[in-house]
């Protein structure tokens, strides 16, 4: 090993998290993946590195510069002619170096999953994926260059009971996590009809993008938009009673309407707790289809905690065309911020061990021991103080840990066959058998 | 999105997993998490991406080599000279355009993030992390170049009740799996004190590397390499004896032996199920400086399934010499083909959903769905077969994802206000109400 003293640091953008950090966000992942399994779908694993031509061009321009890309191994500068070295273009470059990357959000690897494996699973299907993705983002607060993503999708399925069932998941798991929320649903076709009845046909993209705007710059510039646009007065009086109203019966009639607003009454007619019919709600991305979902905190300000949405042609980039699918996601670090804000993390969360024994010296140490083992067998996680320290760098070790109970072991113990079971945050203790240690520690837990 | 159909294809030495593959990977995982906790260890995480100035020269040159290494964001040739380029050496560009790589294992990043972090952790630091570590390895069966490590280590603590600790994990863990196992154990003091015995005094590595090779070229061969090496009849002699009969009462008194004996002798008086004192384990690594362990399978022929063994300056690298530590691995992908090839992975894993709807149409799918919503309020995972398709395509499709039981409902169940549940392995069918549903499968769970 080398000896030369490194500064010990992480590159930016990226995080360690400490064991109450994990416990935390495992008590989230757990909560989703409880719901995702108990609705059926099941976990699938891909590499965290993709072949760069399945990433590239997925993103837009500015997806492809927020890639991560990884070298090639050995000697990569062997195939590369010394006049494109010679121009130093890092783009011209980088495709002759690199022809991996990681992966960037987790539908891509979905969609060269489902292709890739189409004869070895089976439509529709419902697959679940919580995993770390990168983007070279510049950091800020709020926003890491690695990231966790906490997706289910239902592929080559067009029934609406999918969408039904998404909605249920956000309610059953914010339900769970006792965060009070609106699931807002709307429906791509509602809103394509709704622009083209603006006059918008051919430019129905603009449109949505421009009302996606809507919580940001607010109603009247968005108004102000549309008019450049060059809407009529009667389409601008149109959409102000549409969206103020939250009201779609005024659109003129149209296939797509229709279509849409028959897809939209049968999401509505399970009046799915926290759920909202949202007519503003549009989602930037230009691949939704049908029904769409996002998921805002109704007690904590911060932007949604979740999305999703139907879309026809996930695979197709990879040659399959007839695969329709929706999907949701959750956010984890915007959901760890409502409940770290809100104190809404169970406490139950900050124990690891239920207790910890404390002894007094090598004999003490050892009887305490034999009763570690006696607790594991009966499934108590718990631990020894490994050392011979000094009695209060024990208790306070305990105390640093978030341990609730301290059984402590001194001569007295010994001779009693018993312990004093010590609780952490009373202060109070009781003597008490190996049995009965176990019958309490059971009982609490 | 790009239009340009691409073949979908994973980078060489990388896995996808299919849903089947997740639930047995995460059933061992999920038993190696217990018994972690159980005994008191707290995960971490890390991020997959280290700086290339932890990760380089921990590892060797070989290891250097084999880092995946991530190429810097943005115009990554701006700072790179004209002349640095025409040179077009691989090995001297690389960390101009590239100063992040991915983690190698677990163990470097754990020395880092304990430096890093001292101030806000407890010590003795128990934790555990499982997690993918990557390396640019020529693939092979068996082999890949992402791969999952299950560490789990004690930092800051010399108490051999941690190597005792470490064993019993070792014991929990495999006795859960029910696989018979054999966990080797050895002293480093031991081993030093014989190659010194052996006349190898500054050359005692040298030794263990040639010990370490038994299992692989027998001991004839090792005999002859050691012979090489200027071992006299006597001190051959004195090797064979303590090798064949596993004996070390034959080694001269030395006070590196005595205290590597007293260790021994510590965990040895717990008589740990399926631990064995093998006076021949020596494991590779140089940086082992007490008790080292190796788990082998009993019943199939694989190399070892775990190891692990206390070390002293793990830290030191990056400025901190004062922290021991200990810790043993799990080789999950060979315990998956031991389990594999033994079929030891318990049968129930094979679900997903306890039951699954199937219906002939919407009213019938209707009616399925209500009752699905009284299942998943029990907290029993089910599905519905979400589109209008033909009868024998849904009970297809239930028996690929390995259902146990089809719930059907026609009209006639429609009426009775039953359902037919139909047992997929026997094709049994019985009429029941959703009550009787619900408790039936409750009590089969």
């Amino acid at each position: 090993m080398e000896t030369m003293k490194i500064k010990p640091a992480l590159p930016k953008g990226m995080r360690d998290f400490l064991p109450a950090d994990v416990r935390k966000r495992n008590y989230i992942i757990q909560t989703i993946k409880e719901s995702f399994e108990l609705f059926g779908f099941q976990a699938i694993e891909t590499p965290v590195m993709e072949n760069l031509n399945t990433l590239a061009g997925k993103y837009g321009d500015e997806g492809d510069k927020l890639l991560f890309k990884v070298l090639n191994s050995g000697d990569y500068l062997k195939k590369v002619t010394f006049n494109e070295l010679g121009d130093a273009d890092s783009r011209k470059l980088t495709p002759k170096i690199a022809d991996k990357g990681l992966r960037y959000d987790l539908t891509v690897p979905l969609a060269r999953y489902v292709v890739q494996h189409q004869n070895e699973i089976s439509f529709p299907f419902k697959r679940y994926h919580i995993a770390p993705v990168w983007r070279a983002d510049r950091p800020q607060k709020g926003r890491y260059r690695e990231f966790f993503q906490c997706d289910a999708d239902i592929i080559g399925s067009k029934s609406l009971y999918n969408e039904v069932e998404l909605i249920q998941i956000y309610s059953s798991v914010f339900e769970k996590l006792k965060l009070a929320v609106t699931i807002k649903y709307n429906n791509r076709k509602i809103l394509m009809g709704l622009m083209q009845a603006l006059g918008l046909s051919g430019r129905e993209q603009e449109g949505i993008v421009l009302l996606d705007k809507l919580d940001k710059i607010g109603p009247d510039r968005v108004l102000e938009e549309f008019k450049t646009l060059g809407l009529s007065q009667d389409q601008l009086t149109l959409f102000k009673t549409v969206v103020s109203e939250n009201d779609i019966h005024a659109l003129p009639h149209s296939e797509l309407i229709q279509q849409g607003i028959e897809e939209l009454e049968f999401v509505k007619k399970f009046n799915i707790p926290s759920s909202k019919f949202d007519v503003t709600l549009a989602r930037g991305l230009d691949y939704y289809t049908g029904c769409i979902f996002e998921v805002v905190s109704n007690e904590y300000e911060i932007g949604s905690v979740g999305g999703g949405g139907r879309y026809d042609n996930l695979t197709e980039m990879f040659g399959k065309s007839d695969l329709a699918g929706v999907g949701i996601s959750f956010g984890l670090d915007r959901i760890y911020d409502v409940l770290e804000g809100l104190a809404r993390f169970p406490e139950t969360l900050n124990a690891s061990s239920s207790v910890m024994f404390a002894h007094y010296d090598d004999a003490n140490q050892s009887y305490a021991f034999e009763a570690l083992g006696k607790l594991r067998a009966a499934g108590i996680p718990a631990e020894l103080y490994p050392d011979n320290a000094k009695f209060q760098k024990q208790i306070k070790y305990a105390n640093d840990k978030g341990i609730s109970y301290v059984a402590i072991v001194g001569d007295n113990e010994m001779k009693n066959e018993t312990f004093m079971l010590k609780n952490m945050e009373t202060g109070e203790q009781e003597e008490m058998s190996i049995q009965a240690l176990i019958n309490y520690l059971n009982s609490i837990k």
